[in-house]
């Protein structure tokens, strides 16, 4: 590697791409010598701080130009980006990309294009953004059967959640987060899960070999949230943490994203502000924790940047970077199968018989209850349930049967219990 | 990879060498296709599960097998294995230890003949077992300015830390970890900081490129630690940890081992029991916490099986795993002149002018006082001071100074809080 110069080309020139360019540039010579041969933009007239001798608007001037060993894809969303990844790893050049949306909708299928074409494809940054995460997962840890991997992999909704731990209301919270530029006008992807959903799709790929559909992973966002549940949920010693939570045991394989009531002392608990933490949990290692900045501009070409060093590492040897993924062993379960514990809150009228009703209606069901906090009389009553560990179906059925009861209200709140 | 099969020769065959043979064993074929070809013993008629066709007591017959292409060193201390290790590289053998003394002692050395000879060398295991955080400071933030690398990385001392700040007398908190396998019969290695030295000085060869020499690595252990010191810790919104810590920064490189009073805040205040956590802090990265269990035999051959795997993807090509180390660009800061902010008590006579006089001998050596608490009257006084920043020179000529003052009877405890 150290007597050799590589050209490379980087795809899109946005945020991320000027700060990959830029620390390509200022890339100590020491570790690699290399060289931006072509940039990618879709406006060339557009005023940029980059060589406009550089700049093309033609992917295909990238693509065939033989000179070139290494693309950096930051477009960002699914195509054009999608279909140049697949026709650069064909042609046997080595791809790296911050793209989740690309690697959550055919990973797999790129992973084999690169092992095909003894190319290289690396995408830390594409979850987690600067904690190299992904690297010891797929090389340091491929060796250990994993049983659990869980996270908080959205910083923008971990932020705001922070916010209202601290007293915020969820609109406050938004809207901070707006200002400071965490969230988009259009918040959807964050608050609603979407964005942590991609990132769980990625990470069931590479911890256990499974490609489950998008609508397989049930995803549940933050915005029902209120500070009321995080009262409560301080009560309880714990707090609330939009998780992704990959579970692969004896009951099968499953993914999804929902909010979590969590234990203080559980590590995910600490994270706080727009921070991402990773949880691996294996028969060999216990519990390893990877946290560290999620987003922005620096940590993610700060991945970009390390990717690139170990594509030109790897590139000398003309194999690709990829080892066997993992292969699933287990059968997919249902989400309806998974079980939680669970914390309800319930509006109710205090009259008698009001909690022999629900306790039996959650008991016809099979849910058992660990504890009842009743708070306030009269009409204004309100009940805080926790159950034992039930499956959805079994919680929903007891949920939708007690909303018609009429000594209760409102159904305020069903959260599920980190377990 | 994938159509390759490799040999392996195992030196040592103790309890980490007895767990990594029996993971090998139960490798999945699908990963790598490798097996056992010898294994180096030093009593070749003591019973053991392994097959005695297997074994060997003489090192030349594993070095000649031109056959054996990767070899793995688990023979703890130095001697014979760093001989070994030597010989092993020269000839192009690919090598994979978790030996921390022999990497600390020569691991410079041995990473020059591994990219002279083409050969992999590997010790994940070697500081902090079961966590990937070698790999991901040699290969994922190469390219990354770090700034601090600090971290929790002797299992045994956190373990006795956790039990005195549970409320354990260090002698009980010692006996309990005797008793439960984590400290030896003879704890000094563990207690006053020459593990973590160790593995200190390895972070510092892969994370800012210096070597230091053993003497030049500051360490003080934990065997003058108190409850007192516990509870008054505690009292400031603080904990105590034996910390490992290496800064290079615009006032040059430095490493050290010393306990220290840490805010309860800090990741690494919440690092309990014998787990170990590394926090890396950098220019882009700005802070990132790896954290798992630091010791014992099944992390620990969890590290060298992943280190098997990369070592056997990368055969393949022929090249080094190594990139080219970090060069150290700054200078090597002398300990006295390291600054930290300090945490004193002192059993003094509570006569009028004594706290004048103390805090005129800080004030003399330029030591300025960030507060001071008074407990007790009369002859049973005792006087907590922190100061604000001040280097190591200045705060023991103040000490020495403060000694020898009529009205101090003791200075109980000197200790330094992590800034």
């Amino acid at each position: 590697m150290e007597n050799n110069s590589y050209a490379v080309a980087v795809l899109g020139a946005g945020n991320i791409g000027s700060a990959v360019i830029s620390r390509l540039q200022d890339l100590d010579n020491d570790i690699v010598q290399l060289f931006i041969k072509k940039v990618l933009v879709t406006d060339l007239s557009k005023d940029r701080e980059i060589d406009k001798e550089l700049l093309t608007d033609n992917f295909d001037e990238i693509l065939n130009d033989d000179s070139i060993d290494l693309v950096i894809e930051v477009l960002g969303g699914i195509d054009p980006g999608r279909e140049y990844i697949k026709a650069l790893l064909s042609s046997g050049k080595s791809v790296i990309t911050a793209n989740k949306d690309i690697i959550a909708d055919c990973g797999e299928e790129l992973v084999s294009l690169a092992i095909e074409n003894n190319a290289c494809l690396y995408f830390e940054a594409a979850v987690a953004a600067g904690i190299p995460v992904l690297k010891p997962l797929i090389e340091s840890l491929r060796g250990e059967a994993l049983t659990r991997v869980s996270g908080i992999i959205n910083g923008t909704s971990n932020y705001m959640l922070t916010s209202m731990e601290e007293g915020s209301s969820y609109e406050d919270a938004l809207s901070t987060a707006q200002e400071l530029g965490y969230a988009e006008p259009d918040p959807t992807n964050d608050v609603e899960g979407i964005d942590a959903k991609y990132k769980a799709m990625i990470l069931s790929l590479l911890c256990f070999g499974v490609s489950p559909e998008i609508e397989e992973v049930f995803t549940e966002g933050i915005s029902k949230i209120t500070k009321d549940d995080f009262d409560w949920a301080s009560r309880l010693d714990k707090t609330i943490k939009l998780v992704a939570q990959i579970d692969n045991n004896n009951n099968g394989f499953n993914a999804r994203v929902y909010p979590v009531l969590i234990n203080q002392k559980h590590p995910l608990a600490s994270i706080r502000g727009a921070l991402n933490a990773v949880v691996v949990e294996g028969e060999n290692v216990n519990q390893l924790v990877f946290s560290g900045p999620g987003a922005g501009a620096d940590p993610t070409a700060s991945a970009v940047i390390g990717d690139v060093l170990s594509a030109c590492h790897q590139l000398g040897s003309n194999q690709s970077n990829w080892y066997p993924l993992r292969k699933n062993k287990g059968e997919n379960r249902n989400f309806e199968n998974v079980q939680s514990s669970w914390f309800i809150r319930l509006s109710v009228n205090d009259e008698p018989g009001v909690l022999a009703s629900i306790a039996g209606t959650f008991g016809e069901n099979n849910v058992s209850i660990e504890s009842v906090i009743q708070e306030g009389r009269g009409d204004q009553a309100e009940l805080v349930l926790v159950t034992h560990e039930a499956p959805e179906k079994d919680l929903n059925n007891s949920i939708e049967q007690i909303t018609s009861l009429s000594a209760v209200t409102t159904v305020t709140s069903v959260l599920r219990v980190y377990i």
